[in-house]
């Protein structure tokens, strides 16, 4: 029953459904398919999942299975998994599988070496298009994919690349060599290349997998489309979640424990608050000149939100040119006239607006000119600060990402508590 | 010179130096390409480039490059010229072009029809591995792909999918029918599906394209990873806008003229800033209390910047929540639940903070009390406020990213100051 089952559906639909069944279960309708199939359903669970099976199960049985997976969905695999239990895996791999696991774990986080497998197809140049047909045949079970081939030399240095495509509108010319068909002008990247300009390239030139060399150029690896776009839903995830200040989510959100998902919270909330401390003891500094003028008190949330906001705005906007690689750390002084003279705009604009409410509340049409005067002066502050600390972090290589929202708004809600006093004490006077 | 330069390269890269040059340069060296790399390398230009020079050409000549693109692209392209010059232009086309384009402009943006293309590979079942590879040779340079070949009826319903690895794999029994290789279960889309559940698809079965189907199961299009990517991408970019309360931009940010980019925040701003006047009126109508107990005046910015952080830190794990499919809007009493009991763990830790600070500026150890209390409730308040409203916003089938950061700090800046004040006056009377 559940094995028919197993094999007339998508491998990924199956794992769905499996994952409500036991691990004892899974395991012995598992066992029932071929090892092909099994290692497909398996690579579909979800990972702390996988680590139960792996961990509970015959060492022996766990290695045959995981044999058959892609190199680089087997180091994912084992890195959640106890140190004692991977050793012994290992050891019941057959020798090329141990290989590719050492070569492919040591690579950083983040970089291509860290998302690439090892199975690329190869291919010397001298081959006819027939005998690359019949090579890819014989290999393609064990490729990640078939649909680059990879021209190397003897030291395996790429040196073109031909697609699938191309071999199968030449198979009526099935004799002409791979050195006529190949694009000798390979885009690749390197192994220890971001992931994010990784993506770029493959985004840019609309490619289904690229090809990984290391500093002698030797063809290590490759990168296909499905790992790249595991790549860009995590890296847009991991941007959001650094704008709302918390901490990136290992899990989906009814699965993290409520107590994880409050630390990843409470951490990066002590932080503001502790930084709006300042804002706050900025503020009682000025006591005795809001206890003169108490008309002042009721537009502070105005001034600084305002402040935060435009803050927000420049700097979400120059983090994601710098993402998309519009802008470099270089392009500071552009930058920052440009978003002056946009502070001047929207300033002036909100002042207005400011003016309005102000003089109706404000003890003379003198005294509610502080209210635009601090309005602008803080949409420029924020529009400055907001534009100039991406910037910086991206100059002193941080993600510019770490200078997200709350950050920046928790910065301009105090500058804009000092210019608003200070120009309210400029104007009406001690 | 230019030319031989032109076809050395990636055409991705030629367009990239190109667009140095003028339209009129572009042009002559483009023209002594062939068809195909003009199409290519003009597919690379970016789009207002691309719209002047089809706005400025020869329709003609226009016409013949353009027939090469994908349909996809053409659709695209077409969409910011001038309407007298498509009208032109398509009367130029080949018919089956012209046929492609009408049948894909219809489709509302940010659905699967709108992304798809109808150059697919569609073969009968009864065809034999050797007859499918003479038939794709035939076809292979019309299609958007050839490693995916779907199977249909004599009435273009989708029956099933080889995938071109399978033919490879297949070639040394080249007898075999489709129909003994063929995966009959399809993972497919409706042509009407938004873009993200497409997304969400292919990134779950790592598929390289998927086929996109009418109501009555006929073929109609295909979607190919590039494609998809650039959808991700672009969504992800609109978040982080939303999140930053910027209207999307079109361009990049230095391309943007500074009016539009003014126009496209301060547009939000103002919004915002409007907002930000009722917490100051409501402010305002707690005056004479603010006279009274002056000491509370500094613990305003920290009150409701903690609110606002939390509230932020959960529309931000709601959306994404939403946007991953992980929680539906009927899991909202689940949610809100949890995220309450998150308000009472965060609002406690820094209710403690709180005190300690607020018992060196009060009057009184007992009046103190007002400040870790407001924060604790205001904390509450923003875990649920700003859970509930992107569930909200989904159950009336508006995206829930409308209702981000900016816009949820404003509404908890304004629930701050209430529950502040009302704290205050229920603590030191009135
Ligand atoms: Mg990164
Ligand atoms: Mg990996
Ligand atoms: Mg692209
Ligand atoms: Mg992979
Ligand atoms: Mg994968
Ligand atoms: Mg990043
Ligand atoms: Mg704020
Ligand atoms: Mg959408
Ligand atoms: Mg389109
Ligand atoms: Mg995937
Ligand atoms: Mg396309
Ligand atoms: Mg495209
Ligand atoms: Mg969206």
């Amino acid at each position: 029953g559940l094995l028919e089952f197993c094999t007339a559906l998508h491998p990924a639909r199956t794992a769905e459904f499996m994952e409500a069944l036991t691990i004892d279960e899974v395991w012995n309708v598992l066992r029932h398919a071929d090892t092909q199939l099994q290692s497909e359903i398996f690579a579909y669970f979800e990972h702390p999942f996988q680590v139960e099976i792996i961990e509970s199960r015959d060492p022996a049985e766990v290695a045959e299975m995981i044999a058959c997976m892609s190199a680089d969905d087997r180091v994912d695999l084992l890195s959640g998994v106890d140190e004692e239990a991977v050793t012994v895996i290992l050891s019941l791999l057959p020798l090329e599988e141990r290989r590719d696991f050492q070569r492919l774990s040591g690579h950083p986080e983040g970089t291509a070496g860290a998302i690439m497998t090892t199975e690329v197809a190869r291919l010397s140049e001298d081959l006819t298009v027939r005998q690359a047909l019949e090579e890819l045949t014989r290999q393609a079970e064990h490729l990640e994919t078939v649909y680059y081939i990879y021209i190397v030399d003897e030291n395996d240095r790429l040196h073109g690349v031909v697609s699938t495509r191309q071999l199968v509108s030449s198979l009526g010319k099935s004799d002409r060599k791979l050195s006529e068909l190949m694009e000798p002008e390979v885009i690749h990247c390197q192994v220890t290349e971001d992931q994010e300009e990784v993506l770029r390239k493959m985004a840019d030139y609309d490619l289904l997998a690229i090809p990984v060399v290391d500093d002698t150029l030797q063809l290590v690896g490759i990168i296909t489309h499905d790992d790249i776009l595991d790549v860009v839903l995590e890296e847009a995830e991991e941007d959001a979640y650094r704008a709302a200040a918390v901490e990136p989510l290992e899990d989906s959100y009814l699965q993290t424990p409520i107590i994880t998902l409050s630390w990843k919270r409470g951490v990066w909330l002590i932080i503001l608050f502790i930084g709006a401390l300042f804002t706050s003891m900025a503020l009682g500094h000025f006591q005795e000149e809001l206890n003169k003028f108490a008309w002042l008190v009721p537009f502070i949330p105005l001034v600084i939100s305002t402040g935060g906001n435009t803050g927000n705005q420049s700097a979400t906007l120059i983090i994601m040119a710098l993402n998309k690689g519009d802008l470099t750390a270089r392009d500071w002084f552009m930058v920052v006239r440009r978003e002056i003279l946009m502070g001047l705009i929207l300033g002036s604009l909100l002042s207005i607006l400011g003016y309005g409410i102000a003089f109706t509340e404000a003890p003379s049409a003198f005294a509610a000119l502080v209210v635009p005067i601090t309005v602008l002066a803080v949409v420029i502050a924020g529009t400055t600060v907001g534009s100039s600390l991406p910037l910086l972090f991206k100059s002193i290589n941080l993600d510019p990402a770490l200078m997200s929202n709350p950050f920046v708004a928790g910065i301009i809600d105090f500058l804009g508590i000092v210019i608003y006093m200070s120009v309210a004490i400029l104007l009406l006077g001690d």
